[in-house]
């Protein structure tokens, strides 16, 4: 490391913060960035700049826009009284691309996790609730991860909003398509088990 | 992806032309990026830009400096009369990384490729052959890769350089420390036979 001049040492080190790049990645990219044409290298510093400064949170349902609402909120077609709430943005993204949701979000930013100190007003929660009372939410699908945080909140959301007039519901968990039983954990073919469902 | 702001798509897009990212730890980055400290993400921006203003490559050995030669041919102690052919600063890099060569490089960036057009002008073959004439170099260290590129252009130096007065050597290509023979392809038992050393 000590052969490199500093900047590109400290560039190497700044990059290999980052998640998934480890040191050698992070050489990697560093010497792409200084031998790529300059004007790429150039944007890319300016995207991640500007990026800070125009992208926020929706104050709706906390997914990033670069406007007033986010780009679901905004589009009327998606009104449709269902509203999925999941743990991020990632998760979001991945059911957005599924295209199998066409209602609205709420985006936790985060899980209950007693253990690391996050409670129920460290996370959207509060947020949540106002938005069932005042938008016309006909269904709440909670679509929280099957990890020991999102069972938590699932289940705590399940306590608060089952007084509600309104149909509450999960994702399903099971074996993934592709998958094979015989590798598959005990606690997912438990999952599958419980969650069958009766030919129709 | 279109659940995303424009300039966030943009830098997605961005992140994963860079060599190891796919759109998926595009996708993990740019969510780091977006939620880190802010100074994080603006300083590693300046890094960037800065890093292509002030690098160059050392006019000497085509190493990367910040300065006039590079931190290697500026040094003194270095000066051994030995000098070491690599086809890239990465395996300049990991040559200085063992620590086990004390003398001085001279990066070829490339290697011949006929086939992709890659001749011996178009990597740095000239400029190696004036510093040999012109400094007191003593040993020529080739250590190209052991692909057909590296082989190549291993014994194009081979002809250019067996008339001058000097010591011609090339590292040593065998079964890597920790390997097995019995996992070890067919090329390198070769090459590790052909290289085999009598006991002193």
């Amino acid at each position: 490391m000590n052969a490199y001049p500093p900047i590109l040492r400290d560039l190497i080190r700044r990059l290999s913060k980052l998640p998934g790049l480890g040191e050698k990645s992070a050489t990697r990219v560093a010497m792409h960035l200084l031998q790529c044409p300059r004007e790429d290298a150039e944007s890319l510093a300016e995207v991640i700049r500007q990026m800070r400064d125009r992208v926020r949170t929706c104050p709706r349902c906390f997914h990033f826009t670069d406007g007033e609402l986010c780009s679901i909120c905004a589009d009327p077609a998606r009104d449709t009284g269902e509203l999925c709430v999941v743990e991020s943005t990632a998760d979001l993204l991945a059911l957005e691309q599924s295209g199998a949701f066409r209602g609205r979000y709420h985006v936790l930013q985060g899980a209950l996790a007693p253990l690391d100190a996050v409670g129920p007003d460290d996370i959207r929660i509060r947020e949540l609730m106002r938005r069932v009372d005042e938008e016309q939410v006909k269904e709440v699908i909670i679509a929280t991860n099957p990890s020991n945080e999102g069972e938590a909140t699932a289940h705590y959301l399940l306590q608060l909003l089952k007084d509600r007039p309104l149909k509450i519901s999960r994702i399903a968990y099971g074996i993934p398509m592709g998958g094979d039983l015989k590798y598959t954990d005990r606690i997912t073919l438990e999952r599958a088990l419980k969650g069958r469902q009766n030919f129709a």
